[in-house]
C-alpha cells in the first residue's frame, strides 16, 4: 500500500480561514436572523468590481479564442512576453529597478507559488518565518518536512520565529544567527506594518553576509502611500543577490478570482548544493514551471496586462484610493473606541489589540455574536498574534461605516 | 547559503517539448524560405476555435465580475459545486459510475495535477510507469526526490518500467511483483493505444490485491469512439479503493490555453503511514488544494460548466470529430506510405514505427527538413519508444491534407 506523506499530519486544526468560515457557518446556521446583518471583515478578499480595462481585454481575448485565425493554445509556461514586459515596464524599469522581463514568472496566484518555491530547495535548511505570519508559509514548510512537530503554541520545531511586535513596529530584529531562507512580507499581512529603506537595507546586508535567501512577498505593494516606503526588495542595493520577490494582481486589480500573480528571480541568484558548488536558482524554477505548470490562462494575463494601461492605473488607483479610505475609517473608530490600532495606513489591513484580558479568538466569537462582524484572530497567524484581530479594508464603503458604527458601540 | 534540490540535477536535457521547439527554432532561423510551410504536428495543442458555448459563458462571467453586485473574490479551493456538480452528473452519473461532486477537485491543468499528487505521497514508495511515458510522469518523480540517476537509455533508477509495445498492444503486462504507485494513461499519450474492459478489470484486481494506487490520466477520454473501450477507470468495479483520476478540458473543449482539469479521488481511498496506520488520501489532497492552491478562475469555471450544456456538448463533439477525421486521414496516409501505425482511432494521436534503421530523432530532423512537418520523435517519450514518431491530429483539415500529401513524397 503507498505511503502517505506524513508530514501533513503535522498540520494544525485546519487552515486558518476554513476554521473561520466554518465557525461562521455555524452562527448562521444557528442565529438565521443575527445572520442577515452580518459583514465580512475576515478574509482579505476583494469586493469591489473588477477595473473595465482589465474586463475589456478579457472580452477581446475570449473573442481570439473564437476565432481559428486568432486562436492559442499552450502559451509559455513562463508567462506570455506581453505581460512580462509590461510588468518589467512599469512596476520595475519605470521605477529605476532593474528587472528583466525573462526574471519574471507569470503564476496563478501567490499562495501557489509562496508554496511551490521550496520544490526547488533541498533539505536541511534553517529556515526563519515572522510571529504572526501568512499561515501559507509555515504549512508549506511543515507539508515539506521541514520541520517537527508542532508545540502547545503551535510553533514547529525546526522553524526559526521573528517576533514581530508594537515594540519593534512589526519588523523582526535581524537574526543573531544565519538562516537560509526568511519570509518577509511587507506591507504586512496580517499587522498592516511597512518596513522602511533602512529596515530592508539592513536584511539584505544580512541576507549576503550570510548567504540567506530573502522570500520577499510584496503582495500589498499598491496600498503604500508614503513615497518613502520601498515597493519591491529590489530597490534595495544587492538584493538581486539575495532575494526572490513574489507579487500579486489580487489586491491591485481585484483579481482575486480571475488567479494572476508573479514571480521575480534574479539570474544571478544563487543557492548551493550540499558539496558547496553554487548554482543559479532562475533555471530550476524555470523548470519547475516548464515540468508542472502549463501558464496562466491567456485570457487572464491579458487582463492583467491591461492594469498597466492608463485606463487600468486610473481605475487601480481608484480602487486603492477606496479600500484605503476604509482603512483610515476604520483605524479612527477603533481609536476612538480605545483600542490599540496598527496598520491601515499603507497596508489594507488594521491590526488592533484586544481589550485587556479578552484572546484573539474570544474577540472573533464577540464580534461574530455581538457585533455580527467576522474579523480575523490575530493568534491565527501565529503566538505572537494572540491578543490582536486583523479587520480588512476590503468591503463597501457603507459596510465599513456599519462596522465603525457597530465597534462605537460594542 | 540555501540548499537546493539537487534532485532536479539528474533531469535530462530539457522537457522534450523545449528541446523539440529549440531544434523548430534553429531550421526555422537557417531556412526561412522552407519555414514557412512548416506544418506543426509535434506538441499535441489543439487548433481550432473554442466552442461558443464556452465564450458566451465566459463573456457572462467576467461581465459578472464589473458588478459588484455579483462580483466574485476567492472561490472555494476546490472548486465550484456549479463546475463539480456537472462533471458528477455528465461524466459519471450519466454513465452509471459512481463518483460524488465532492470527490472532484477543479484545477488549473492535468500537468500541475499528475505533478503535484506527489505532494501527499511519501517517499519509499515503488512507482511504476508505462514506457514509453508521458514525460511529466517521470520528472516529477525525479524532482520529488523519488529516483536515482538517469542510466544511458534515460532510464532512472529506482523506478520501474513497464514495456508497451506492439506486442502487447502498448498496454503493459501486469507486474510481477507488487507496485505502490502505477501511471497509466488511456486513451495513450502517446501511442494512441486504448485500454480494453479485460485490461483494466486486470489491472484493478492487481491493484486491489497489492495495495496499488492506481494514477489513471484520461486526459483523452473523449476521443474514444468505440462504445466497448471504458472511459474511465471508474467504470471498473473496485476501482474505487484503489485509483485516483485525472480528467482535462484541454483536449475535448479545447482549453490548453484556458486552463481547466480535474483530479477525482474517491473518499475512501487509502493510504498508509510508516507505522502501517491506514489513512484516507481525499483528506490530503483537500488540504494541499487549501495550502497551496486558491481556485481556478471563475471564468473559467464558468466556461468549462458550459462545455457540459446540450450546445457545448454538441460543439465538443464536433471538435472531436474534426479531429479524429484527420487521425482518419494520417492513418491511412502512413498506412500507404509503408509504415507500422498504431493508435489514431480512438485517440488523436498516431504512433508510427520509423522506416528501418532510422532513429526517432533521426526521424523528427527528417521529418523537419525534408517535409517541413513537426512531428514528435518516439524516443523522447522513453527508451521503448524509439523507433517510432507521434503525429498530432490536432490541426486544421487543410493542414493534415497537406500532410499527408508530403508523407506520400517522402
Amino acid at each position: 500500500m503507498a505511503y502517505l506523506n506524513e508530514n501533513y499530519l503535522k498540520l494544525k486544526a485546519g487552515y486558518l480561514f476554513p476554521e473561520i468560515a466554518r465557525r461562521v457557518k455555524a452562527f448562521t446556521e444557528a442565529n438565521p436572523e443575527a445572520a442577515k446583518r452580518l459583514i465580512r471583515c475576515g478574509i482579505g478578499d476583494v469586493t469591489e468590481a473588477l477595473p473595465d480595462a482589465a474586463r475589456a481585454a478579457m472580452h477581446k481575448a475570449v473573442d481570439e479564442l473564437g476565432d481559428r485565425n486568432s486562436f492559442r493554445g499552450y502559451g509559455p509556461e513562463q508567462g506570455y512576453d506581453f505581460l512580462r514586459n509590461a510588468i518589467a515596464d512599469n512596476d520595475y524599469k519605470a521605477r529605476g529597478i532593474h528587472v528583466d522581463a525573462d526574471e519574471i514568472f507569470i503564476s496563478d496566484g501567490s499562495k501557489c507559488d509562496t508554496g511551490n518555491i521550496l520544490d526547488i530547495f533541498g533539505s536541511d535548511n534553517k529556515i526563519a518565518i515572522t510571529d504572526p505570519v501568512y499561515p501559507v508559509y509555515v504549512d508549506t514548510n511543515v507539508m515539506a518536512g521541514n520541520t517537527g512537530d508542532a508545540d502547545e503554541s503551535g510553533a514547529y520545531a525546526g522553524l526559526h520565529y521573528l517576533k514581530c511586535t508594537p515594540e519593534n513596529g512589526f519588523v523582526p530584529e535581524i537574526p543573531s544567527e544565519p538562516v537560509d531562507l526568511v519570509y518577509l512580507c511587507y506591507p504586512n499581512n496580517p499587522t498592516g506594518a511597512t518596513a522602511t529603506r533602512a529596515q530592508l537595507e539592513a536584511w539584505v546586508q544580512y541576507a549576503r553576509a550570510n548567504g540567506t535567501i530573502i522570500l520577499y512577498d510584496a503582495a500589498y505593494e499598491a496600498f503604500i502611500q508614503d513615497p518613502e516606503v520601498p515597493r519591491s526588495i529590489f530597490e534595495i542595493e544587492g538584493a538581486r543577490d539575495c532575494a526572490i520577490e513574489f507579487r500579486s494582481f489580487s489586491k491591485n486589480g481585484g483579481f482575486t478570482g480571475v488567479r494572476c500573480a508573479i514571480v521575480v528571480i534574479p539570474k544571478g541568484l544563487m543557492g548551493k548544493k550540499k558539496d558547496g558548488t553554487k548554482l543559479a536558482i532562475h533555471p530550476l524554477w524555470s523548470r519547475r514551471h516548464s515540468t508542472k505548470f502549463n501558464g496562466v490562462s491567456y485570457i487572464v494575463q491579458r487582463g492583467a496586462e491591461a492594469i498597466y494601461s492608463p485606463e487600468g492605473k486610473a481605475q487601480v488607483t481608484a480602487l486603492i484610493q477606496h479600500y484605503m479610505g476604509n482603512a483610515k475609517l476604520l483605524v479612527e473608530a477603533c481609536t476612538k473606541a480605545g483600542l490599540q490600532v496598527f496598520g491601515g495606513v499603507n497596508a489594507p489591513y488594521v491590526w488592533v489589540g484586544c481589550p485587556a484580558g479578552v484572546t484573539s479568538w474570544q474577540m472573533f466569537d464577540k464580534m461574530l455574536n455581538e457585533a455580527n462582524v467576522v474579523i480575523t484572530p490575530g493568534s491565527g497567524f501565529g503566538s505572537a498574534g494572540e491578543g490582536f484581530f486583523r479587520i480588512s479594508a476590503f468591503n463597501s464603503r457603507a459596510n465599513v461605516e456599519e462596522v465603525c458604527r457597530r465597534i462605537a458601540i460594542l
